[in-house]
Order: C-alpha cells, then structure tokens, then sequence
C-alpha cells in the first residue's frame, strides 16, 4: 500500500480544531507552527475560526480536494468523518481516538475491524487509531498532537514508534533532528512493515529509529529489512520482549504478540539491523548515524582522554562492550612518544593529559597519528564538554577536529562525555556540523560505539538469504504435531543426505545379533562395539529407564541387552509403542554439540548450534540463525560459542573438524527451507564432533502433519 | 594520621597566590568565593594585593599562625614553602605542581620519596602531589583549583578522586551536593586509605564516594571499609582495572598497582561496599543514596510509567540487571484495577497509562496501593521531566509523591527518565527536597535502581570477617614457592581435618596390590575399585602422560597399573622426581566442583568455588570470597554458581550434598586463615559433589617456604 498521501500530504484538515488544551488544539497549534498558510483546514461545527483562521463548520464545506483528514474527535464520530473525508478526496487520515484494539475487549477489536473494513472500501491509508499523529520535517507537514518548543528539529532520521509517550519523551532531548516522526498508534491498518518500507524508499531518510512492539506481516517485514539492507540504510529498533513481563505488557497494550524474542535477535542479525535496549540508546545511536559524515570502515577503535582516570574507565567500558582497541603499530607508538608529554605513555586507549588539550596543534598530530594507523578505525574523544566550568579546552579540542575533519584521510570520530546533565549545548550543535557526534555518557556511550562497530563490521555477503518471493515465505498453519522416533529421525536425516553412522532396527534378538555382526563387518574392525537403544517415539528419556545399553562387544552381549531393553520398556512404559531395539556402531565420542531447527509460522526455519549434553540448559551456550545460512554464517555460529574452545584443541587435545560440524550445520538449514512446511522441529543432541568429524548419536524430528 | 589540620582546617595560606588563569588564581577566586574573609592569606613575593585583598611576601610574613598552606608554586619551590609553612604551624598542605612520582622516572620517584620523609619530620599531612585540592563544605574552605559557577554543593556526599580530571567533569552535574569534594593527586603521603578513613568518622558525610586507582596500606583500607559497614555508611567505589588494559593505565598513571581485580570485587562483596562502572553511576549512586530518606528494606521493586512501552523497556532493563520485581498480592491487583483506567492492565512493572499523570489522587493512590503490598520495597516512576514540551504531567506527579513522602509508611520513590539532557531542572530540585531522587536515563537508572536493592539486601551477620589487629594482618613476603604432589597435598589437607578417601603411596608393586588390598578391606566392599596415579611434584597433568589409571578391580590390574605408569612417567618425564604411585579408593563420581585458594600477599587469601574439569576456564563460572567465610557465604557461594542447577537434582537425578560441601569451603577458608603465612595455593578440582557428600579426587598445595 502507498502512503505515500498519508505521510506526504499537500493539503490536509485538522477536523475537530479548537483551542483547548488537548488534542483538538495542540494538533492546530502544532499545524498552524509547522506548515504554510494554505495547506491546511480546520473543521469543527461549532467555531467558525480557530487561532484567527477561518474554521468550516464540516469537511464537506471545504473549497478544495484534501490529501489527508487528520480527526481529533472521539472514537464514535471517527467512521463518519473518514466517509466525508474520503468524499473530499482524502486517501490518508490521522485518527487520534482511542477505544479500539488495544482496549482488548471483543468490542474494541470489532471497532478496529470495522474501521479498517472502512478505510479499505475507500482506499484510506489511517495512521492509528490511538495515536499521536505525525510531522513531516521534510515537507513541512504536522498533523502531531504534542506541542513542543519551536526549534529546528530537521534532520535524517526517520522515526516511527508504537509507543505515543515514547515520541514525547524524545523531542526535547537537544542535538537531535528528523525526516519524519510517527507515532503509530495500533498500526493495524497503516502497519509498521508499512512504515518501515516507506521510510526505507524514502530518500530524505538516512536511518530508520524504531520503537517496535510487533509485527503484523512478517513477510513484509523481513522484505523491507532485506531492501535497506541491500541498500545499506542503517535500521536500529527498540523492541522490548527480552524478558517475559514485558513481552505480557506488549500483549497487552498493542494487542502485539511479539513472538519469540530470540528469533527477532537472530533476524535483526542477519539483516545487519542493531537492536537496542532503552529509549536514549535508540535516539542517540540512530543521531550518531545520521551526524557521522561515513561509517568506520572497520570494527577497531582508538580512545584518547585526558586523564589515567577517564582512560581507565574508557578501557574497562571497551572491554564490557566487546569493543577491539586497535593494537597501536610501533610507527604510531614512537609519533605518540613525540608528541605527548614525557610523563605520559602511548597506549590505546590512550591518556593524553591534559595539557593536550590547551594545544590545537597537538591535539591534531595525535589524531592525525592515530587515524593513519591502519588499526585504527574510528577515534573517541572522552571529554565532558563542561558547561559551566570555566575550561576552555573545548575550544582547542573543537578546533583540532574541525581541522581534522577536513582532511580526506579523516576517519569517524565521536565524543564522550563522562557525566550527564552537563553539556555545553552550542558546542553539541558545532560539532554536530563537522559530523562529530556527542554521545550520551560513557556506559551508554561505549555501547553505541559498539553498535555503530558491529553495524560497520557486518557483511551482506557473508549471509544466506530466504528467497523473498511471496510463496518461499508462506509457512501456513500447523496442523497435527507429529513425533518420530530416535531411528525413524535418523532415518528422515538420511535420507535428505545427512550422514548416520551404521544403524539399524532390530525386532528380536537374533536380529540384534544379525545387525551387530554387519555393523562389526562393514566397520571392518573385528573390536567394533555397538550401543542398544529402545526405539519408541513415546519414550523421550530413553536413559532414564535403563533403555540405553552402551559398549556391546559380543554376540551375548548384544543378546542380553535386547532382552533386557525390552523388559524394562515394557515394565516402565507399558503404554509405549516399541518400535524395537536400535543397534548403533558406538561413536568415538568427543565434544557434545545439539543442532537444533526450530520452525517459527511467522518467520521460518531457525537454526540452533550449541554446547550440547546436560549442558545445554544449564550455559545456555547456544547461536541461533535464521535458515537458510552460509558456510560463513555456520562458521560463525560455531566460532560465538564459549565451548568453541573445546572444539578448537584444549588443554593439548586435537582440535575438532570444525569445517565439518559448518557443513552439517548449513546442510540442516537447508533441508529445513526444503521441508519448511513439514519440518516442524529438529533437535540433534548430541552430535559428537572431533578431529575426524562429526557423528550423530542422538535425534528428534517433528513433524507437521 | 589525623588529618583534621588538612581537611578541617582554621586558617589557610596560598602561596603563590595571583589574578591569572591557572593554579594561583583560580585557587584564589575560589577560595575568595567559598571562605569567610579573615580565614585565609595569600602569599606571592611578587604581588601587594590580588584581587583586592592583601598579599604578603613570604609565609613568615603572616601575622598569625596558620593550620594548611595550598601551595600553587612549581615543584622546585615546594620543598622550601612546607619548611617556612611548618613553621608558622602548618600541619597541613595541599600540592598542586606534577613532577613526581606519576612521572614514572627514578628521579620522580625520589622527589616523592624526600617531600613524604620532610612532610613525616614536620608531621605535615599532605594532600598530593598531582592533585587539584579539596573543598569542605561544611567548614567552607576551598583549596580548589578549577573554577565553577556559583551554586550551592553542599550536601552529604563526601567523595574523593585518584583523578582530578574526573573530579572537574563531576562539578558541573546538576543535582549533586557534597560535604567535601578532594582530589588526591598521587595519595603516596596521605593515602586514599586515611581520606576514607577521614570520610568514615565524618559526621557531616552520609555517603562516600571513592575514584580509586589502588591502595597503598591494605590493611588500613580494609579496617576502613569494615568501620563504615558497622556503622552502615554506604560507600561506592569506581575503582577501574576491571580489564587488563585498565591495569596498565592506572599503573602508568599515579603508579598504583591495582592488584588482582577479582579480589577487589570479592573484598567489596564481603563489605557491602557498591562497586561501579563509570563516573555518571558513581556520582548518581552515591546522591542518590544520600536524597533517600531512607534506604529500601528489602530489594523488590515496584515500577510505574505511563505507557506500555516505557513499561516494557522497565521490564527489561529490570531483567538484565537482575531486579526482581515484587508479586503483587490479590488484594494489591484488585485495588490498581479499580484505579487505573478500564483497558489497562495491572502488573508490575505497571502501565499506569498516561491519564493518571493528570489526576492527582489517582496517582497517589496508585503509589500507595504497591506502598502497602509487602512485596514492595521501592517504588521507580518512569517519566522524562521534559523541560521544553508543553505537558504538565510532572506537576501532577510531583504533588502526588510530596503527599506520599510526607507519610510514616512511605517507601523510597525513584524518577527514570527516558532521555537525556532534557530534564527539569527545578521539578529536580523540588524531587530532591522530598527525598526523591531523579536518576539518569533508564540503563544507568536501572543499574543504579540494582545497586540500591543489592546494598538493602546486604547483611553484615551473614559474612565472616578477618580479625583485624595488625598481627593478623600481617602477611608478610612470598619466600620460595613449594609445590607439593597430589599425595603430600591430599595429607596437608587430611592433617588438619580434612577428609580424604583412602589412599597412600606405593613404592613398589607389591606395595600398591598391599594398599588395594587393605582399601577394600576397610570399604567393607570386595568389589571396591581403585585408582592408581603417579605421584610427583614436577607432573602437574599426570593423564597427559598417562600416569593415571582408573578402576582398578583386581591384584593383577593393580600390578600392571603401577609398572605402566612408573614406565610411562620415566620415559615421558626423565627429570622428575617420581615419589612413587598413589592406590585410591575410586570415587563414586558426582558433579566435578573446584574449590581453590589464593593467598594475595596484600589482602590475604580468598576462597574460589566452582564448576570444575574442563570447563574452569571455559565456563569461568566460578565465585570467589575473601576469607574467612561463614556457612551461610560459603552456601552463598555455592547458590551463585550456574551450575548449581546441576548440584541441585538436574533432570529427576538426586540432589547433591550442597551443606557437606558449603562445610567443606568453611573448612577449608578456615585452613587458609590459620597457614596465611604458609599457604599460598591450593586447587582442589575436582571435588566430586553428589548425593552423599564430596570427595576430594585431586589436589595441589602449594607452600611458601
């Protein structure tokens, strides 16, 4: 759907004007502040003029077609002003109203099904309802409902969020500046994908800054992601839902069900989104995209201060945010020795004192020394930029970068200040202009800088992607949940190409014994042992009942282990269907890792590689990636993990075939896109993976049936 | 060291007193502004007057005696002006001038050396060198040297700085107040172990708060430290060094070495004291802390905010810092639905919706409904006391909280904006008067919101502290390092109570069959098995070299055991001195725990407690506490593990025997109290924990001699 008429209006009127508190008058406030004379109307049947304009007394009256009604009267007057509206031309309207969805009782959700019903018989794009409308900085267009101070607030963020109180909260905070501000409201009408992709075409928008409670299309969701990631437009969202309160609070305020938290994480990661914690974050990394001339090319920073204190605290911070300090090559070490202070040591991060920061000159050598370092990415400025306090090293340090920013050598530098509530306003704005980003204090700030690394550090081509074709994404519905058993889920993997060690099912204990012996010869080692298993889909924790039998080495053996599995089956799950009694060549053993799919409706296929064995729960040591994934992606899921240390030689082991455990990992992504409407879970656990390879001792399918 | 002359001082000089910008004259502006006239001098060989007022030549001029000389003067000079001030009958002195022992260099280190020996003839207290001075604002004297605007400071927050540049970005910080605000310099004269020392005693300071780069007197420090948890004065502490870039940096900055970190956090643990992050979290910690009426009883909070998406983002932020938030009772659940608006949902954290930030009575009613749930401690109210925008909630709000405040059984309240740099000012100011303090935006509101539960949830009677006379303090030097065997440590342990499984050291295999023999005998168990391994200081990984074989069941296996190993460890390790081959009893298994010791010469030895085997270094999920501990630390220890999920019955096995082994670690902390001076190391890894009990399958002792 275009919106481009509800977001981009020539003309529009404000029905329900007045001058009252509220949102009647504070919309007209807003219009009359923001937009030129002539582009809006004001309706309302008992004024005829409002703020010393003339007022109609009914949209009907008005002398022209109108693009969009934005309606500040209650919820039951909003269906037949959307009528009249649309008689007067409008395809966008801007419904302030609350009552509807989020009310979360059966009539409120009739209401907003009613609406929409409405706004699609007349081709209305509607923004809310129980919203806070929208400004346009581009166009000059408000149809917002929050008065603010007047100050220039352009800029090329696009700032769209479900959450009204979030928007206010943020206009006042100094140094930011907007395409677009969008209050949401419920968005099921206009949604949030919709937005998204608006703001994503919209060329007046550099970064998109979301506040996001749920998706209604997915599809359309991961397809606008995928466009700005092509296009390579910075996306950073807020979504709360990391914790279980807030994921009931979304539920209950939007009606969003925001779905599994972790599989948004694995999609934000895919598509080079960052994802956020608060709302400072959010603003203040989103402003510092928009304010950086260009990104840092690389992910490694360099940190000057001018105390060991604030160096001390920049190297602790750097390390909490898995931030790399770029080892400083001995070139730079010796210019560093030349032009800091005797007393002081080169290093990075790197404490210049401050005395460096009463000398221009100085000030920009060290720069200048810094950014030709290779290793060197972006330069932070930890500095408080004091308001009050009569120093004047902001002047020379300003300076400095002002003429560092000019060189076309000059990598991304931004400043950090070490307390909050004490900036010098004016030198916020001045740096701003030679694409020097303030950034909110040193905790939040070294995050950010985290972001804007990560954001710089991630590669389109090192990812696989769903094929975005409208059927590829169709996940339907489950229908019956169907689990196999330990040998049918192999035997599933095996033939999709997975490779099994020598297994087979066996019905009685000649048959056991008759397996044994081919495993024994296939192996071609005449010591070969076997493992007995219980084989029934009923039976999940087959070790808990004495249903697993390891170390077989002879024929009697084999033999008295079939029987005995059988008797304790039957004996502990009498309601069990016994397949029969799995003999497996014993593996060689070596580090447990699970491989999991797990199938989401909404967003497919994920994968998941982990530390495996009673561990999983317990570490929660696990990577989870949206299917399909590349070599790179199962590499890097691997290389995530703290057992990666395990897997690499510990402690003088060999190290394991990792290239191997990637394979296995992107040929499961791949037969979970082939059987994405079959394919409901899979769970490996464990995979044995070595310096051979990898073997398979244990897994689970479920099916959709 | 009483340092009363120095902090507390009569009547002050400065010397080098001047009208320019830099040490001289902005110590005199501020002096001028700050002290009451007839309370200090200026001295300048140069100068009659400055700024006014008299100017003599020289110290000796002064008409009367004088309690602190601030010298402003450069090194070389500084010498002679505490001689001529000791004179007049300084007993304090503030140094400015840089050029000691910061620099790093022999001679730095000597000038330090000879200013500390005059200052000790004179029993002048020095504050410096390197330093910008102090300012006590209950006595109202100033020996500072950065200017600020005027505007009252005062409060109860007494903090003290390694670093003066961290001091100048904390001045400008809206909100703050201070009883004395000290920049220490170097701290070799004085130490930051006699300022907090000052600040423990001091009846006008509430709360310290601590810039530390690491300690000179541990002792002195600790002693500090355990006077203020007696007396329940908080103390919070940023003390960098949490990475070993941060080490480095502190070392070449004020020379301190800043010892092992981990110790740090263990000592602050055991004293309550709250350790932070940055300096926005030191300052807004400890004056939050000191506008608190009182501090919460318990550590369940209550958020409130007026939206769903600021409540989502408080449900969050809450999680990743580990704030629980309280259940709210029935009776508490009823009571908000009939307050809050009919489509909102109560909950905690709770959206109020935006409605009630207009409605005085309902806002506090709301306040006083989580008030009286007993799952209630404080309460947080999300809002970002906009500054520009046009929205009166804060009024409403305000006066809410004032009626609260003002009753016998009103709990801490706490604000969390949402932004930054967009607060008002006065409604802070008016915030502060009633004991509420405004916190920076939401992740350090909530760090901060962690650190005020955690110092409530703090209990002295739960921890075991070392008795403090100096003797016991006293742990002398590390001599010559002796590492004892597996058996020699096993018998260290065993001689002073420690239960160990049978075994003993064969010398030859017939031996080693004698020693099964007798260990099955005394099992009572004719099935018994045992373990044989090489014994042998200099074979640290005895399975590298196969010189451990594991269940042992006959004469035979045992004979054959003792000859490979004794092979195996001749030919893999030909230097070693083999003391023979320990037979054990083999353990019935269990989860692999380690408890270590370490003994820091500085602080004395602490106890470590963990998830043993491979996983020590993998996993580092371990807990360290400074000894000695008490049973109650010891099964706090125990609780903090993430594996105590495993030692508590993982998947329907049996719990382990988690009081045998939190006597264990008691035990054991009491073992390194009593060979403090003996003890150096000592690793058990692993312990076997399982529903029994623990034994002790490993153990290294090392010895200083």
């Amino acid at each position: 759907m275009s919106i481009n008429k509800l977001l981009k209006p020539e003309k529009i009127v404000v029905i329900g004007a007045s001058e009252k508190e509220g949102f009647g008058g504070d919309t007209c406030r807003n219009t009359i502040e923001i937009m030129d004379k002539g582009r809006y109307y004001f309706v309302n049947p008992k004024r005829d003029e409002v703020f010393g304009e003339k007022c109609y007394h009914s949209v009907l009256d008005l002398p022209e077609k109108i693009d969009l009604a934005v309606i500040c009267t209650p919820m039951k007057t909003v269906e037949g002003l959307i009528e009249d509206s649309a008689k007067m031309g409008a395809k966008g309207a801007v419904v302030f109203a609350s009552g509807y969805g989020e009310v979360g009782t059966k009539e409120g959700k009739d209401r907003e099904a009613s609406l929409k019903k409405l706004c699609e018989k007349h081709g209305v794009s509607l923004m809310g309802p129980n919203c806070a409308g929208f400004i346009n900085y581009i166009d000059k267009v408000s149809s917002f409902a929050f008065i603010s101070n007047k100050r220039d607030r352009s800029g090329k963020v696009g700032f769209v969020s479900q959450s009204g109180q979030l928007v206010l909260s943020m206009m006042d905070r100094p140094g930011t500046g907007f395409s677009y501000v969008i209050s949401s409201g419920n968005s099921k009408i206009v949604t949030m994908e919709d937005y998204l992709n608006f703001l994503v075409d919209d060329e007046d928008t550099k970064v998109i800054a979301m506040y996001l409670e749920g998706v209604k299309n997915h599809g359309e969701f991961i397809k606008a992601l995928d466009k700005a990631n092509r296009i390579k437009k910075p996306i950073v969202i807020l979504k709360s839902g990391k914790s279980e309160k807030a994921q009931q609070i979304a539920a209950s305020h939007t009606g969003s069900l925001s779905g599994s938290d972790k599989i948004f994480d694995a999609l934000f990661e895919k598509y080079g989104v960052i994802r956020v914690d608060d709302l400072e974050e959010l603003i203040s990394t989103s402003q510092a995209i928009a304010t950086l001339g260009e990104m840092p090319r690389g992910s490694k920073l360099a940190s000057i201060s001018l105390s060991g204190g604030e160096t001390g605290i920049c190297a602790d911070l750097g390390e909490i945010n898995g931030i790399e300090y770029g080892t400083l090559s001995a070139e730079t070490m010796r210019a560093l020795k030349n032009t800091i202070p005797p007393y002081a040591s080169p290093n990075n991060p790197l404490d210049i004192t401050a005395s460096l920061s009463y000398d221009i000159d100085k000030f920009a050598t060290v720069l200048e020394i810094l950014m030709e370092d290779s290793n060197v990415d972006m330069v932070s400025v930890g500095y408080t930029l004091l308001d009050e306090i009569a120093d004047n090293a902001i002047y020379y340090m300003y300076e400095a970068m002002k003429r560092i920013s000019k060189e076309e050598w000059a990598k991304p530098m931004v400043m950090v200040p070490f307390a909050e509530m004490s900036r010098n306003v004016d030198y916020v704005d001045k740096l701003k202009a030679i694409n020097v980003p303030v950034l909110p204090s040193a905790q939040y700030a070294f995050k950010i800088i985290s972001n804007l690394l990560k954001t710089s550090a991630y590669s389109y081509s090192d990812n696989e992607f769903i094929n975005l074709n409208s059927k590829a994404f169709d996940f339907g519905k489950t229908g019956e949940k169907i689990s196999l058993s330990e040998y049918e889920s192999k035997n599933f993997l095996s033939e999709r190409g997975i490779k099994i060690d020598p297994c087979r099912l066996a019905k009685s204990e000649e048959e056991a014994v008759q397996i044994f012996n081919e495993i024994k010869k296939k192996s071609g080692n005449n010591n070969a042992k076997v493992v007995a298993k219980v084989d029934s889909k009923d039976i999940l924790h087959k070790s808990d009942i004495g249903g697993v039998i390891l170390n077989l080495k002879t024929e009697d053996e084999v033999r008295n282990a079939y029987n005995t599995i059988i008797m304790r089956a039957r004996e502990k799950c009498p309601d069990a269907k016994i397949n029969g009694v799995q003999i497996a060549m014993m593996s060689k053993g070596g580090v447990e890792i699970i491989i999991g799919v797990k199938n989401d409706r909404q967003f497919g296929p994920s994968i998941l590689c982990g530390l495996g064995g009673v561990f999983v729960e317990i570490f929660k040591d696990v990577s989870l990636k949206i299917a399909p994934i590349s070599k790179r992606e199962a590499v890097g899921m691997i290389k995530s993990l703290k057992a990666f240390k395990l897997l690499n030689g510990y402690r003088g082991s060999k190290a394991c075939n990792i290239d191997s455990l990637a394979d296995l990992l992107v040929k499961i992504s791949e037969i979970a896109i082939q059987e994405k409407d079959k394919l409901l879970e899979l769970d490996i656990n464990p995979v044995f993976v070595n310096e051979e390879g990898v073997s398979v001792a244990d897994a689970l399918v479920v099916l959709n049936r």
